[in-house]
């Protein structure tokens, strides 16, 4: 067999907290103003207090609400599926499995997050959320989100997105949400995703009934994300593995990565490897330090691995890791040694994500190529040592909508030296 | 539960050949010279001999070859899914369920048809493949297959989609396929299904070594689609449910409705509803005649219900459903009362696939939503006459490339009138 499903009974019921699992306990988030620990106070015109809550729990496993795993079901649990014809076409001893989030309803991963964020707001009275997006994956999530629990959404979009890829735009408006190129009050700007933010965060911070929703970074964002990991791990059961060798994802901010990789931390022999662009390599060249999530300096101070907050990544076509941040957790397990990390330029990405459609079939994501990239290459070490490893990787999202990026690597307009 | 996979191992292993459950004997297809009935050596140039055995077989069951089920398991078996989010928005009493075959790699119910046709001309020793696409749908599944199976591909594509909706066509040259806009010898034409069947016909006949592949119409095609209702059968059954009530999908050339139709034929109890265009409206409006395939006559004659080989229906956004014939089965079955068929034009249609998308999530192609806007009038029927009517309907492929139109939808600028 080469493809896993499971009865849907089996999607878990609890996420999994990473936590209690850490090297050494988490630094708290800093308010922006005072450099003191932030409280539940200064978050709540923000967030529902239920995610301020898993914001900063201990507890090893938190329940999932039967309303949020009554839409999870639409698309969960997701296959695990073992690559064997590119497997075979690289000629590696190594087994190669994929977890397949591409079949929700957006397409990518991101959903996993949306909907129980859209579900806690919407339980404490919320009737509206604002949101930044780059390329529109959060953004899409979001929006189906919204209309499940039958709230307003305003989403703030790149304007280099907005105006060059209208796709994701349009997909937001067939849910029903409100898109604006962001930044708002610069209508030359290309924009940014931290300038993004800062116009969300700033359009639901004076508003009664408004809060904001963020899609990657923050520890409850990572904790929802978990389900993958938990699946992936009774699926590879199922296929008569016993733990992967290594744990791969692409990692803008983190929340791809947390998900796949996190229910893994606990197995130290299990390597968790984290993969992002050479021209956004935030944790592979950037400080460990307290910095801002977003462009304007609103957001708290986070510690992580950080560009600088003013830092603008080239427009590379993996619009989803262009962040010059990236999730506390994430950056604590890497800083720990506990997960690597390595950047690859866009060309290889591509490359790779060629090789990956006409051997599996599937087109991905750009985001999604930069695991497919290090699984590769994983598989080729492999194929030199002879070793039967077992390489687990997260395959986050169709790149049905980011094919304007495929015509640009086929006909040779996509400089690798872009990153 | 709302969402019945199978194990990997329930895909069927047989085709579902309704030949022989038909009303009437089927009329054979006639030489376009000659008119009298074309024989195996008449359709050797474009043709495989397995595939030419299939279109005129009386076989109840046709195997499955393992190599094809290989590939088949990539995204098969395909879930069934209850829309009860779209049943409590209608408020009706009926259960709709809608058999999902967006998961595929090329998105759509298509590449069912395309992996065994590219096997079967590979195991014949053909080395080049040629075919027509209009919006895509087809092109991208063959191209997928045909790079499973190590052929070239040449596609022919209506140059209208060609100039205008660019991403079919970087997934064809993703997967390793070469796309020229049709007609060829008219660069100011927008072009036609029929003038592209032509370009495609006149390419691969004179050349060894080149077959041609069409991916509906055709007997072989609806036979390879079956496993769509069949699966779709065995999961009502573990939804709990005895027969649908009625089995509806769209109808372009029938391959779609042929598939997941084709095994309730025997079930006198259930109604088989096809559901087409009113701009292209051959089951509703159509002669039942004999007529070329393609606009320069060079296909054979079929028995079919036909706008006329000449008619070039408007540019309506279910590019699939613009064709001016159909399949003689499905002809067969309207004919002879066992089938039905509705129209509708495209703006009912899109407001039913919002609608859709609002609701259980997913964003349909606008073939799909030709189906979906049939079963929810169905649904509202049962409110009416409080009727608990069990409706199964082909969700046959994902929106994500069609956003355009949602676009065009979204801001009045779909005539309703255009069909």
């Amino acid at each position: 067999m080469t493809r896993w499903t499971m009865a849907p009974d089996r999607i878990p019921s609890a996420w999994f907290n990473v936590v209690p699992h850490l090297p050494t306990p988490p630094q708290p988030p800093l308010h922006p103003g005072t450099r003191e620990p932030v409280g539940p106070a200064d978050l709540a015109p923000l967030f529902p207090m239920e995610l301020i809550g898993q914001e900063v729990s201990t507890e090893p496993w938190i329940d999932v609400p039967g309303e949020v795993l009554d839409i999870l079901r639409l698309w969960r649990p997701t296959p695990l599926v073992r690559a064997v014809r590119l497997e075979k076409a690289l000629g590696t001893p190594a087994r190669i499995y994929f977890k397949d989030e591409s079949g929700s309803p957006s397409g990518s991963h991101k959903t996993n997050t949306a909907v129980p964020q859209a579900f806690y707001n919407r339980a404490e009275g919320i009737g509206r959320l604002t949101t930044e997006t780059g390329a529109g994956q959060w953004g899409t999530a979001l929006a189906f989100a919204c209309a499940q629990f039958d709230l307003d959404l305003k989403v703030y979009m790149v304007r280099a997105s907005y105006e060059q890829k209208p796709y994701r735009r349009v997909a937001i408006q067939t849910w029903g949400g409100e898109v604006v190129p962001s930044p708002v009050d610069d209508p030359t700007h290309p924009g940014s995703l931290g300038a993004a933010i800062s116009d969300a965060v700033r359009d639901c911070a004076g508003r009664a009934g408004s809060h904001y929703a963020l899609g990657s970074v923050l520890n409850h964002v990572l904790l929802h994300q978990t389900v993958i990991g938990l699946e992936a791990r009774e699926q590879l059961e199922l296929a008569g593995e016993r733990l992967p060798d290594v744990v791969i994802a692409p990692c803008g901010g983190g929340s791809n990565l947390g998900g796949i990789a996190f229910p893994f931390v606990p197995d130290a022999g299990v390597r968790l490897l984290a993969v992002e662009p050479s021209s956004c390599p935030t944790l592979t060249q950037g400080r460990f330090d307290y910095d801002f999530g977003d462009t304007a300096g609103l957001t708290p101070l986070l510690p992580m691995y950080t560009l600088g907050h003013d830092f603008v990544p080239p427009s590379i076509h993996a619009g989803g890791l262009r962040y010059h941040g990236d999730s506390p957790l994430v950056s604590a397990l890497v800083r720990d040694g506990r997960m690597e990390a390595v950047a690859y330029p866009q060309g290889k990405v591509f490359e790779a994500s060629v090789q990956f459609a006409r051997t599996e079939g599937k087109i991905p994501a750009p985001e999604c190529g930069h695991a497919i990239r290090a699984a590769i290459d994983e598989a080729l070490a492999a194929k030199e040592t002879g070793e039967e490893k077992v390489i687990l990787f997260n395959y986050c999202g169709h790149g049905f909508l980011d094919l304007s990026a495929y015509d640009d690597y086929l006909n040779d307009r996509l400089p690798d030296e872009q990153g």
